[in-house]
């Protein structure tokens, strides 16, 4: 099978990291052949082709409709801000090209629906990128509640928790910005612990939240750059905060469980604290990204007086993705879950598996959060 | 000045730990004199007097009502199940005696509001016993919160997640019953975490609650006694269980901090996992009662490279009550917050200080009870 | 059974730990009576009247050799420094007594020999006080290692680390002076974890260590009292600190398994870190005083995927001691190792059962002790 | 300046590290070039070129000679056994190239020292690979100590605990076979602590130390290939253990500090702990390899009150490499440390820098580790 040749759009953050996991995933996964890394697209040209030489694109282009074009591309991976997915998402799915599309799939639940109605229609491979699924002690959580080791589930809390932005002195960059960003935390954080519980637990039933914006004006920066060096920008006057700084909600789950999501960027100490604890009637399981080799994991049907929280190392060779990269003990990082991701992805236009979460999932995490947004306005519960 | 006459009422699992305290509170805290422990009162003469017995009360009775009329006695601790406090309690207030009530104040914000008004008007000594606020770490951590190291609050998440009822064999036991214990896990352990937020952070303006009962019919046993006792009854009938298995809510409070609250009995591996983290502009405080000891620490002023949560060991002379037990790293347990407990209350009536939480922050921690009750029958946000 | 009288020689912590043992062991443990606290023996007369008054002793006695004199007492309860244990607990067996001495049992490995040689001549209930046994998560470790599930034990490794004398303007206390203390932490802690290794591994067959003073003049107070009241004393002078301040050794036990001991003062941030951790070849146990409630425990026989460490809180009914205390989840304390300790010694009395470690186990202790300073001096290898 | 050509010999375990992070290292790292990876090599045709293929080297070769003659190459890496070391390394200094060479630096301090003659001789970079070097948490340590944070140090105290050859079934695989691996885990593991420890606090004075071989046969396999392969094999007979399997010792360094080692393949549950605390007179540092993002700190200067261990997360844009990779929060893992070694090597090689541990570092802790073993023998101490 000739290389799977791949197109990406994005620069920042999430160009890294793709750009990254195109450039490694051969060298540890097995795949028929290496993706071919055709090229990367930006806006800025000095730093799309900066990107480029780093990461070992062949090409750089300022024109993401003219990439969408070329007959010589596979695989179109969007990692731009959330207002933009659904105009470049579709347009390659017309391309009828396989799409990876940055999460959130969309800044509304709107959007969302007609990326998934797009993705349906293309037949592509389409994935939305909520690269956690892909943490190996994520994933493996995921093996023993689907077997059953868990028993019922009663209770999924999850936070996410950052600090980022508490300086009343940051910018307001565009992540602060709804227009650009659609939602603050809620988009950006709660959109991946709502994921997780779909993965983990299953559909939401109805929810319930609270948001707020704790610091409503912030000092305005030319230019949108990334944060870095925003920064270092000298603010000339103030704007407006349009995007919540924390979200809250309750669910309930189809299966009766009980949910309780937050998502700030205003905990003091937490970098990347995204955390779960799942309870069912045999078991429980927790998780940590800032640790995220470890799962912790209790076992009912241990012994009354040798029961309690186990500490597992997710590095062993019988852990998912685990095994590829190297012996037990030694751990990986965040951006090994990209590299899965870009793999399973590959794997399947190999037509070797199918990948999830793909677009229609995506448009369902963006129901519940656009649930969660409603509930807010209304003040009460609201059926997802 | 004399002694300081006390009688106690009720026999089990509190009855036990405050008897301890009243044994052991002149050993190490200073007093004018030892309490005398005059007489304890249950219903079961056999065991009645087993406890006078083992923890060193001079007499046992029968009868609270003989026990509040007599003139020996100045301070009256009612440590029974909820729904026989008002009335014990009222009494004693009427009676002119000082009184410790067990927490939640009342089954019902009603009755709370009538305890808290025979308080005022009685003028004596009276404490709500909620114990928790006697913990070093968490006295330290009011004491932090009150001199502004935390700076504004932004969230408080709070949780208590115990596991005890999980096996659906678990018998129908009175803590089950709505008639007795007024509610599950919302009034024994959301009543604790209110309690502490409204010590920490301040008064709840309004919140938005969930409750749940996932296990809805159990066998019934003879008699109502222990739990030790109960789990050995064989079960010949199922009853109806009448309180909610867990209890959920967001909360906002007066001053626009963000609330999460919860409260299970079926959280596997969660033995006593009562747990908060305090988020403030100038750090967080994170405390878990299974490791009273510690309390965790995050201050965004140590240097850039050299920021972490600390594990402070609340066991220093200069923590609360702390110096008063044993040198530094040697931990205290459960049961010594009663000892303190006792003893502020006891140095109350000495006229050396004032004691809280006093009824009126029982009624009010009612209130906010009450509030997320009806917030579940309405599904929307109540005003506490 | 009448009850059993006690004499408590000594004033000061130990004092008040064992006081307070004896004033609450009958509230929780089962004894045909509760012990008589018929008299404390101190050298400060206002002292020992006031220790007198707080934990409930009817007599207070400022000669020791008067109270073993008495016909009156069954139990001579040694709790002074070590240099006046072997004449005080001689003298009481010689007496008939029943004989509880703090540990180490004697500064030397020759009066140690002595003493072991009485009790043995007395064959009345005798207990060196190496408290640590009697922690629950210790105690269970015991079990577990000896009904096998650790498999054939392979390491022992301990330590115990303090930092409490780190400050050079600490003065010069009677802990730091050899003929009083008999020596540094070596004998006050590699003590304990000493007999922790004797009574969790088995016999030792060589050492080899080393010491080292880090600060060798301090300043000289009046007095020799309590570290509480030496540091607020005005140094007047310097004098030489004559033990040492760390010591450290490897062991190889008769078993063969390997040991490595460390005990410190001079380790900043470690309060009372007395942790040990045995590997076995089907598992591994973990221990930490500072969190004194929690025994971690890996089982090679888990699924290899859902193997790790696990946090087992020893607070369980089934757990050594912990029942007759609180429900699970509910942690105890420090102090609650004497009320353990001391409830054996009492049953022991009664005749219900044999209590270790005793005299005997204690000169063994000192004999290890011993070997690790003959090693010191001899730079080498030396059986014990 | 043009790129770096890189030559790697060895496609086991070290090849796969050191070829992703010469594959990587330009896309985080500023360079004046990518190194150019030109020729990998290995013994087994097979495994060499598909090595290539995985990783981008562009040739493949079987003769270790033929490539260290060739003039297109600047650098060499010795990714090897130790007992091939000396010879290759010492060719390709010869030659004028740039070495890195894997730990320990050879099998025998003789050996090392020559290969220190021949790098100072040669005047070229050279690099002992002790990788840990490079990881953010134990570099910021480096700089912590180095200007003056933690004070006079008074302990240092490491183990490198692991788990992998426990089953008596597995096989007798070079690393048991002293003739190919000089030692056990004194050479694999101690060697790493070992540098470490020089790294941190200095050099060493004497040492005193012990080793044992817990299983002594073992069954034979044909091939000596991975341990992954040699796990399959069918065991015909049984050979002798030649290495040991565990080694501790005590160490004195020549500024006073104490030490305590050790290393272990018998640690049931503990895959890759490479763990140290060292205490000074102003505080302590704690870390464990198995969460390598994390150092722990203890600040004797904080508040008595507010004092504890501090948990930080070492991926800030402040930490030590840290800002290459990610924002704050999100970790790295173990194969990072590797890129960051390549980067240093690469940029002293621009003539940008100079890197350390060089071959006399590693020839220093061949020392360290001789002296032990010649403790073991003597059973005494032994000047280093």
């Amino acid at each position: 099978m000739p290389a799977i040749r791949v197109a990406l759009i994005g620069t920042q953050f999430m160009g890294r990291v793709h750009s990254h996991a195109f450039h490694t995933v051969a060298s540890f996964f097995p795949l028929d052949a290496p993706p071919d890394m055709t090229v990367i697209c930006g806006r800025n040209p000095e730093r799309t082709h900066a990107m480029a030489e780093r990461f070992g694109w062949r090409e750089s282009s300022l024109d993401w409709r003219k990439v969408i074009a070329r007959k010589d591309i596979d695989l179109v991976d969007v990692a731009t801000p959330g207002d933009t997915h659904a105009e470049i998402a579709i347009a390659a799915l017309k391309a009828g090209k396989h799409v990876i599309c940055e999460k959130p799939l969309a800044n509304t639940a709107a959007e969302a629906r007609a990326m998934a109605a797009a993705a349906k229609k293309a037949g592509t491979v389409n994935l939305c990128a909520f690269n956690y699924r892909r943490v190996p002690a994520i994933a493996h959580a995921q093996q023993m509640i689907a077997r059953g080791d868990l028993g019922k589930i009663y209770h999924f809390r999850a936070r996410y928790l950052q600090d980022w932005i508490m300086d009343p002195e940051f910018p307001l960059v565009w992540r602060l910005q709804k227009d650009r960003a659609g939602s603050g935390p809620h988009g950006d954080l709660n959109a991946h612990i709502v994921d997780l519980a779909r993965f983990l637990v299953g559909d939401f039933f109805e929810v319930c939240g609270m948001m707020e914006t704790f610091i409503k004006q912030r000092p305005v920066v030319a230019g949108d750059g990334e944060l870095g060096r925003a920064r270092g920008g000298k603010a000339k006057k103030m704007g407006a905060v349009t995007v919540e700084d924390a979200a809250l909600f309750l669910a309930r789950f189809k299966n009766c469980a009980l949910g309780s999501f937050e998502a700030t960027r205003f905990a003091a100490g937490r970098k990347n604290h995204n955390t779960f604890e799942v309870n069912g009637s045999k078991g429980s399981l927790v998780f940590d990204l800032e640790e995220l080799n470890v799962l912790k994991y209790y076992n009912c049907a241990d012994a009354a007086t040798e029961r309690g929280f186990r500490t597992i190392l997710c590095t062993d060779a019988g852990h998912p993705y685990a095994g590829r990269w190297w012996p037990a003990g030694h751990i990986i990082g965040y951006e090994h879950t990209f590299t899965h991701e870009v793999w399973e992805v590959l794997r399947a236009i190999e037509g070797k598996t199918t990948v999830k979460p793909d677009f229609e999932d995506g448009s369902r995490c963006q129901d519940v959060l656009n649930a969660v947004e409603r509930s807010v306005v209304k003040r009460c519960w609201v059926k997802v």
